[in-house]
């Protein structure tokens, strides 16, 4: 039976926003020491990757990567403390959905693929008692 | 300090979704007894509200909204049992986070509004031993 799968996107307010592709540019900056590749892993173009990440700088009190100065930018990058305990805290958030809501994600799962007459539910007793 | 708002998608496989939109119109529909009605209310056209209703009712192994028959589906919508229980468990998702996440949402506020040096955090403790 497989889960649905969680997509999480924080409204920041003044139209900022933190969701799942920033989260994983994040990552993938943290991995790769580079905007550029880890845009590449994404499938989108340098100018993009660095539009995400300018938007996630503006949006926190620090920056969450920093970048090596040198070849407009093309240096290195890194994912600062506060870049790492932002992802840490959203990844946090998207486990509590999978933990604390496991048995309603499970509910939604069985309502997709099952007819409702096979679903768990105060039917069942009456049908035992039935034969 | 304003929380992030929390906006949560699943993904139900085969291009399937589930989100705050389909949630909000589901509840509309509950309430205003009529896609039309409902669709208005989201500012969305007749043809769209109708177009997501038929996405839920396809996603699931039953309807999630019947509607009266009678001209050309402008009758009256019902959300059915199923649909108030997709309701009712994408609502306990999201409530998932907000009281198991609270203090990642705490920290993510936090960080957008603060100096990082007003965080809490082990660096307090060293500064009071300082002074």
């Amino acid at each position: 039976m497989p889960r649905p799968q969680v997509k999480l996107r924080l409204l920041l307010g003044d139209g900022r926003t933190f969701g799942p592709g920033k989260a994983e540019l994040l990552t993938l900056i943290a991995q790769l020491g580079s905007i550029t590749a880890a845009g590449r892993e994404m499938e989108m173009s340098y100018k993009r990757a660095w539009g995400l990440v300018e938007e996630m700088n503006a949006s926190f009190c620090e920056a969450l990567v920093t970048t090596a100065r040198g070849g407009a930018g093309h240096g290195g990058a890194q994912v600062t403390e506060l870049g790492y305990e932002v992802l840490s805290h959203y990844r946090n958030l998207v486990g509590a959905v999978e933990v604390a809501g496991a048995n309603d994600l499970e509910f939604i799962a069985l309502s997709l693929s099952l007819g409702k007459d096979d679903l768990p539910g105060p039917e069942d007793t009456v049908m035992f008692t039935k034969t």
